[in-house]
């Protein structure tokens, strides 16, 4: 069972101090990059007392089996055992690599996530998705476990940067479109500038745990959560090795554009709602064009989603604004014609 | 929750194909080594029917990541999807790695065990413990996760060398050992070329499944399956990378001599009991004395021990023929005489 142990503070170091106060971890492993490590680290470093840091490089690109392999080293070196504690500090990269490694040493630690960015705090960490990339492929490898606990310090997200905010906030687009139009109005009737996080980060935590919870293991209903993923991972993985590498969630902005155009045109979404969610990611994400020559190879990419069944593609699409459905067949020729329309609405 | 599926057959083509007919796998990948491509997949290929064939080197030094690697390529090179299936033909090392890479592709696939050597009939398929070796150190990183259907064909061992039988053999002692001294009457008064191996099998296997069902995870009555591993997997380990590399059991069987002493010593078990247990084993392995200048790095080994907590090494001890102890802590002093009484044995 996938449980969701989330907890969410004004006062990490002591709700930190408190859970670990509730066990008695003999070892306790820190992973951390070169940004947490400068710039959360030193608000939790006394409530977690005497550590192991193991620090790794930050970005998707180390999201790999090396890595892995580092992480298991390190862990061994310093003997750590089963009843032992790996803490994930860090946004989405840290806690899905730090989860696996956690979840695989020794057949499996406990591991605790603090997660640093908006992503993580409203998506990644909440679910128990664990793994990494493979050949390229995102999350190709990994397996389902949920973390000891998840401890979610909103403050956190004020050592981002705009870019990757803009990045964590595609997933809160995403749960307002597929779960609840309400929410939907509140996000885009308001300027970036004047949302409460704290609310936002609170809402869509509970959005994703309902659906979690009602689907662990991704048998139905949890696909919804894929809404802008299918092309979104394909555009992603595609500019994982090119210097116009994006963020998940600028990817994601994308992929919500042509998936709100396979809506339309396929699952009963409303022509004016599928202009009203493209003009708000455009004007917040000011996305470039995708080369025509590449569509046929994004869409190639689209074949390797986890989703997908006896060789067909299964997309999650808009019925409306906070209605999603999933196992969605589209044709390769509407998928041409949502990126298609993407890059129309850039012109 | 780890579920223990195990069919006994004498018809493994026609359970094969019943197992199969319930199911509607796209794909099937089948993992075999040198010595099961040639033995004993002729015996079920036309009962799988169409299906990838994954072939790798046979080996406990091959049990590593990059044979992981090598086979998760190969199934992404397939375009395996999480419904389609895997199939591990083969003995521990391709049910331990083959369960792990299946379980960790896409999150998961379902797998099927058909173990084709003693050891894993008896021993390794059952209880869903999964994993590959790193850094030389044995089933170092894995996971728990049952194998959807184990299908157990006894007939497989008549393909196996006797050395091979006599290393699968080594568990049924500690079956008897630990759990059922009525059995342990039976093993000890027969001559080996006598046993009838349909039962031996079915019988460890219902020890095996009672004692994994009581405790999956290992948090107690599990541990008592060590029994004999402690000094074994350091032995096992030790000798893994020379010219006298030794199998599981004939490891297990040096293992389970120190740990009837250790058990004399410290459990409760009487000296003609552990006798009696010595007697038997060497009068089957043949074991030779270890280099005395081995001990300290056989001893430095039990350290990385995945039963250790806090620093101390963890035995699972015998109280008598038939009931075994767990969460013994013994002085270094006393495993070392343990490894004397083992030589003094051979003279």
């Amino acid at each position: 069972m996938i449980e969701n142990n989330v907890l969410i503070t004004d006062d990490v170091a002591t709700t930190l101090r408190e859970a670990l106060a509730d066990q008695s971890y003999n070892k306790i492993a820190v992973i951390v990059d070169e940004h947490t490590e400068e710039h959360c680290l030193p608000l939790v470093a006394e409530a977690i007392g005497e550590h192991w840091l193991l620090p790794i490089k930050s970005g998707e690109e180390n999201k790999i089996l090396d890595t892995c392999a580092q992480l298991w080293g390190a862990l061994t070196e310093a003997s750590f055992g089963r009843k032992d504690l790996v803490i994930n500090l860090g946004g989405g990269v840290i806690g899905d690599m730090g989860g696996f490694v956690a979840s695989t040493y020794k057949r499996g630690l406990d591991f605790i996530n603090l997660p640093t960015t908006l992503l993580a705090q409203v998506d990644a960490s909440i679910g128990g998705k664990l793994g990494i990339d493979f050949e390229g492929l995102k999350n190709h490898i990994g397996l389902f476990k949920a973390p000891t606990q998840v401890i979610v310090y909103p403050d956190f997200i004020k050592t981002l940067s705009k870019r990757e905010l803009y990045s964590g906030f595609a997933e809160v687009i995403k749960h307002a479109l597929i779960k609840d139009a309400t929410y939907w109005k509140t996000i885009s009737g308001q300027s970036f500038d004047s949302y409460d996080w704290n609310h936002l980060i609170k809402h869509s935590i509970e959005i994703k745990k309902e659906v979690v919870t009602s689907d662990p293991y991704e048998g139905g209903e949890r696909k919804i959560l894929n809404f802008g993923h299918t092309l979104g991972h394909a555009v992603e993985t595609h500019f994982l090795h090119t210097t116009e590498r994006l963020l998940h969630g600028e990817a994601i902005a994308v992929g919500m554009i042509c998936e709100a155009f396979l809506s339309y045109k396929f699952a009963g979404l409303e022509e004016q709602a599928m202009k009203e969610i493209s003009e708000f990611i455009v004007g917040i994400y000011q996305p470039k064009q995708i080369d025509v020559q590449l569509f046929d190879t994004i869409i190639q990419l689209t074949l390797q989603d986890k989703k997908n069944h006896a060789g067909l593609v299964n997309y999650s699409l808009l019925k409306g604004i906070g209605r999603c459905g999933f196992d969605y067949q589209v044709s390769k020729q509407l998928v041409l014609d949502s990126l298609f329309y993407f890059n129309s609405l850039l012109k």
